[in-house]
């Protein structure tokens, strides 16, 4: 795979529907979804990728990964890696 | 399912092969494994029971996840989500 260079702001832009469950500021408020905020860009890239393969599974993100380009995992996971993984 | 009481003392006494791959403190070192310090519990138990029946394939964690039994799954996920996100 080539790798892509993440676009933090992009990925901010386009991170709203992830926001509704994943939390605005990628800590979920809700306990069966993960907190995003500071997870490691690279595990959130093949996340992404093996949901929108199929390789893993999950009724929520199927769809969602499905309609995702690779430069919209690029910047997605850029922008979530660098979020504050503990919020003042 | 049955919501089993994580004991997190128990869970750190166990976890020391968990932190291999995913740091001693939850955060880890390697880019493609994901931090777990301060990860949502209920998502951390779902995921570990997704690896053991086979329904999340991962080559490192499935065979590890098969050697957990339920109350081993509740400690490691009680521990891990108590633990510090951003260590100082």
């Amino acid at each position: 795979d080539t790798i892509l260079q993440g676009d933090v702001k992009r990925g901010s832009e386009i991170s709203v529907v992830c926001g509704m469950c994943h939390g605005v500021n990628g800590i979920s408020n809700i306990p069966i979804y993960p907190n995003l905020a500071g997870q490691k860009e690279q595990y959130l890239v093949l996340q992404l990728k093996a949901f929108r393969s199929g390789e893993r599974v999950n009724i929520a993100m199927t769809s969602h990964a499905q309609k995702l380009t690779d430069q919209d995992i690029a910047d997605l996971s850029a922008y979530y890696a660098q979020l504050d993984p503990k919020p003042q």
